[in-house]
């Protein structure tokens, strides 16, 4: 379908938009998102025969979108009228009388509404429909992109970026493809992104000055995003007012820095007047920061937070602060309790708009890690959670590794226990206002978008998991299924189906449907399996992370060690005799974690120094363990590839071609996984395998 | 004494020829390098007041350097004239009646008969002395120079330099500094060493253009270094028949390949009639060779040799050849075996004109490997032997490490045994004919030339034992110490002397003296001491290769591993049930090496896994040998620095201070390594260090 010289449509193929497009439409209402709507499926309406109208002319209609506000609203449609409030980018959604409607308070409700309609294909208009409301659980569902402007020596223009260079910049310029940026918005909006940052948080000279003399490049992407309800943030370096303003300092007590702050902002509210806010990585990995002047976090997030409050703008202040230069030998330090320690004493301190942006792990994206602590840490603080969409550690986009069954873990832990609040619902707020979920984008301009044509399953779930967080990993990967395969996979060539969305299969989608469930879903634990078991990270190969080295960080200044010696492995974060991480969580948790009988398996290693003839629950020894996953993950991936081949004839043969060759290089990969690891720890342990495999 | 923007001048400060340039000193002889040796005289006396003539002038002189074919010398000197051929590049030396005399049958002997005359000071016109005969064992001493034209993005512009830039190359283009070209050339010169390659072996695009339209910029190099009897060679692409010369094919056999080699080398003796020949790295880690046609080494070094013949060029056909893409699960492959495999079924068949340029040992110039069998194994084949003068693998010119004591024990060795032949005299040949002596260079554009300052003596040495192979090293060292701290440390100052070249100490130079001997004599062993044990080889970080990465190697495609588990380490290369390598030796070297009594302490783990406890020749175990060598080795780094900081009053400030900094981080990275493997070992052996020192 891909040729390199076009773009993929991921799953906004036209097939898509064929149900609506073969409509009678009504759109109701003003504003720029309005029109959007509009457009969109006028769009449609020329390919497939439909019409689609604005005000209020006669009838007869099969959809009609219209604001709540709008005068006129036609027969079925003014009788769905809510009672109250839908709320901020929500939309009600109900059928009766053979017409479809879709209300909503604000134009960016209309937007989420059609693409819901989009989802359901056929099934939209058929039969009765009960009136549904829908809005967002998080205000912010916003993609970090971690693009450089120029293309850097060393981590190229994206770090830790898997599919090709930036969609924004090429190397010193922007990229000037704003059709690009635009189906970019549009596939955000498809799944409920509604904020992007467009450069990286390590924030080099040409891009600090995207704030200043270049924010005309910002204001450009910021105007092709704006119809699809997308607010553009930049990352900013905190020692701007010294490196582009020529102040002395960057104090953010200093009077000057402060003012200096606050024009900034203004001019840059002149050029968008919408513009999100500003994101922050600050004394972090060698970043500026507040610690140069004697100052703390809060200090440094609210001079940012200052400036931007007088235009509703938020800033993004990262909790990923740590020691990068530990000395290995020191077991006392833990990396792990870098971020609470850091942060949670300032609770209560930051202002209303500032968002502390917290990685869902307390060390770094490993395939496996605990809840971070500080999320429950800080009742004061609005926090953000950020999760890595970009496949860093987890196979770089040439393994499948489907996260969704993480996120929807770490979304769904309760860090007080069973009764208890849930992640997604302190990243949400008590009263909405919560900080939201954040996501480190995977995206590049790759024709694919995400390199690995499944990638896009990702990038899709985090949007429609940021809005719907409880929602079921399965029944996202079938919506995607159904939208970037349509019309095939939807079934929209056959006799509408009724159910909603989710499975709607037919004699002729579900084999296509099956294999890539079968691929899919439980990937991420084939990927931790032939990686990293019971909770060990970083046994990757240093700087590019790609790839086994099981003592790659073990004597390094980065904090990130497994401390396996003949005996035993593990890291003791134990109150009682480890590094006292547990301690950082609230009861039951820190009960569980302390325990080595209670601390669940796959975490074991993250808590807990134990010898390799250690039982777990599972009944298996931690060797033994170790050898079994290992084998275990290294086959699931060579039979996925199987799988794949053999569904050749179900996909685009461009498709299929890719996809066939990444799974060479998984297979590849997984192997040496396998083998690395467990010639590392029988060499080491001096255990044989019980089943008497070869181990190299 | 050298701020940033000058030169040291090394071993030829002015201060050096003062006892030359204050006397009057007769030329006699015609060619380019009698025109040398005038003018250097000549520079000399415009400084120290002496004079200099050439042709038959009325004396007295005090010194006479006179060609034998030279008519009318005067007195003493024809008398001293020897009865047969001093030989080439050779020179006589005597002293009588008041007047030293240096007779030579060729320009070039003139040449090192002057900077013999420099190195002896004022000894040389003390006294009488017997006539001796001074001529080079090697007839080649080469310095390969691994630079690029390009700065490479990942590799820099000197491949494996540690000491800036290159001299010959800017950034795509000649650097223009055809003055530091000379310097270098008149320091080469003063040491012996006659030959240089100047690009890289790793021959990328620009740099295989030297071969033809670039030619001029290497002519432009040969022009400035053949006053000092400097010959240039060149390294070249075994692809360039394709890549330059629009040829369908490189294959050796191809008659037009052949006639297009043939073509473009009268070209380069056209532009450099005194051309030395090409380096070749063929079919070696990427490289293009003759395998790519089905043709063997002997084919492709032929076809070279083929095309410099008429000329008098040679073709250096570097041995260098392994699988590096090996399963590092496969313990039947042995990268060691690898040369000795490719090249000795060879023996015989390449043209007189091939040197087949060997690395010393079997891997890759570690800091400890037994000597390469090839070099026993091809008597019908001219090889030259290839040292590392860039500290690669020896600390990078951070870490002192003096391998004069290294290349020593290699040139010393004796294949057969006590009453056979050494590798000094197989590099030199039987009839004078051998392949000679080359040297990776260690020399950039830094003020210092190596970096390190004192690195500058690992160069001198190089020179002086191609020249004379079994200096003892102390010697070599007292040499560089009288010369670079002339006249100061040679005693100029004082009353003559009546010894020969080597320790001439005075009450004023011996602390200086001393203090280097102290620092650099054992500090090759210092740093194996605290780096790598018994032989094993390759525990550094992956790429760059400096600093510990215990297992940094040992999962990987390149063949250097050491097989450490919880019971032992090293690699089994024995006959009886290992790779068999050590059959590659004649005896008694197969027997020494195969039996686990017999092989010496420093190659135990080259050769034999061992468990830890396996006990040492010297008394030891392995495993306590690991751990007091690493005490000892990182103590006697520290040893070294504070003799350094000791030393201040007796240096240059600025040189003082540059080393006093780099010991800094040998001293640091010392510790790394101490530190690293003893816990490494540790970890894996369980084995507590008898003296209870702390092992992190």
């Amino acid at each position: 379908m891909a040729s390199p010289d076009r773009i993929h449509p991921a799953w906004l193929p036209p097939e898509a938009f064929r149900a609506i497009g073969s409509r009678r439409t009504l759109v109701l209402g003003d504003g720029l998102l309005a029109g959007t709507v509009h457009d969109e499926v006028a769009e449609a309406c020329a390919r497939y025969g439909g019409h689609v109208r604005r005000g209020a002319e006669d009838g007869p209609y099969d959809l009609v979108l219209a604001l709540t506000t709008a005068d006129g609203l036609p027969g079925v449609a003014g009788e769905v009228r809510p009672g109250s409030a839908i709320g901020a980018e929500g939309y009600l959604l109900a059928r009766r009388d053979g017409v479809t409607v879709v209300l909503a308070d604000d134009p960016a409700g209309l937007l989420y509404g059609l693409f819901h309609v989009v989802r359901l294909g056929e099934r939209a208009f058929a039969g009765e429909r009960q009136a549904e409301r829908h809005r967002p659980a998080m205000r912010r569902r916003m993609l970090d992109h971690w693009d450089n402007v120029d293309v850097h020596p060393v981590t190229g223009q994206v770090e830790r970026g898997y599919a090709g260079g930036s969609i924004f910049w090429r190397n010193g310029a922007p990229r000037g493809d704003l059709a690009r940026v635009r189906a970019y918005a549009r596939l955000l909006a498809a799944c409920g992104v509604n904020a992007i940052s467009v450069n990286n948080v390590n924030v080099r000279a040409t891009e600090a000055r995207l704030l200043t003399d270049r924010l005309g490049d910002v204001a450009a992407i910021a105007d092709v995003v704006r119809p699809y309800g997308i607010r553009v943030h930049l990352s900013v370096s905190f020692a701007s007012p010294v490196v582009l303003g020529g102040q002395a300092s960057a104090d953010p007590l200093d009077e000057g820095v402060r003012k200096w702050w606050a024009r900034v902002t203004e001019r840059v509210y002149d050029a968008i007047p919408d513009f999100g806010g500003y994101v922050v990585k600050a004394d972090s990995e060698g970043e500026p920061g507040p610690f140069a002047y004697g100052r703390d976090h809060a200090d440094g997030a609210n001079l940012l937070a200052e400036a931007l409050e007088p235009f509703g703008g938020v800033v993004h202040w990262r909790a990923f602060v740590y020691d990068h230069r530990q000395d290995w030998r020191d077991r006392s330090t833990d990396r792990a309790r870098a971020a609470y320690d850091n942060f949670a004493p300032l609770d209560g301190r930051f202002r209303d708009n500032v968002i502390l942006q917290v990685k869902h792990g307390p060390i770094d994206f490993q395939v496996r890690e605990p809840v971070s602590p500080v999320i429950a840490a800080m009742p004061a603080t609005r926090l953000a959670v950020e999760l890595q969409v970009t496949q860093e550690y987890t196979g770089q986009q040439r393994h499948v590794c489907h996260l969704p069954p993480m996120w929807r873990e770490v979304l769904g832990f309760r860090p007080w226990g069973p009764d208890g609040t849930a992640v997604a619902d302190i990243a949400a707020g008590a009263a909405g206002d919560g900080g939201g979920l954040v996501g480190v984008s995977n995206v590049g301009d790759d024709p694919y978008w995400t390199g690995h044509p499944l990638a896009q399953a990702n990038l899709y779930a985090f949007g429609r998991l940021a809005w719907a967080p409880s929602t079921d990993p399965a029944a996202i990967l079938d919506e995607w299924i159904d939208l970037t395969f349509a019309p095939t996979a939807r079934g929209d060539t056959k006799p509408a189906a009724t159910g909603e969305t989710g499975p709607a299969a037919t004699g002729e989608t579900e084999p296509l449907r099956r294999t890539l469930h079968a691929i899919m879903d439980d990937s991420w634990r084939t990927y931790e399996r032939y990686t990293a078991p019971l909770g060990v990270g970083f046994m990757v190969r240093p700087g590019h992370h790609y790839g086994p080295d099981v003592d790659g960080y073990e004597y390094t200044p980065w904090g990130t060690y497994h401390f396996a010696d003949r005996d035993g492995v593990g890291v003791d974060r134990t109150r009682a005799t480890g590094t006292g991480f547990t301690g950082q969580y609230p009861p039951p948790w820190s009960e569980v974690y302390e325990s080595l009988d209670r601390c669940p398996d796959e975490l074991l290693l993250f808590f807990h120094h134990v010898p390799y003839g250690h039982v777990l629950h599972s009944g298996s020894t931690v060797i033994q363990h170790i050898y079994d996953t290992h084998f275990e993950g290294a086959e699931q991936a060579a039979e996925a590839r199987r799988r794949w081949e053999e569904a050749a004839g179900l996909f685009d043969p461009d498709l299929h071609a890719r996809v066939k060759e990444l799974f060479d290089e998984q297979v590849r990969c997984a192997e040496e996984w396998r083998d690395q690891i467990n010639a590392y720890f029988f060499r080491k342990s001096g255990v044989p395998d019980v089943r008497g495999r070869r181990i190299p």
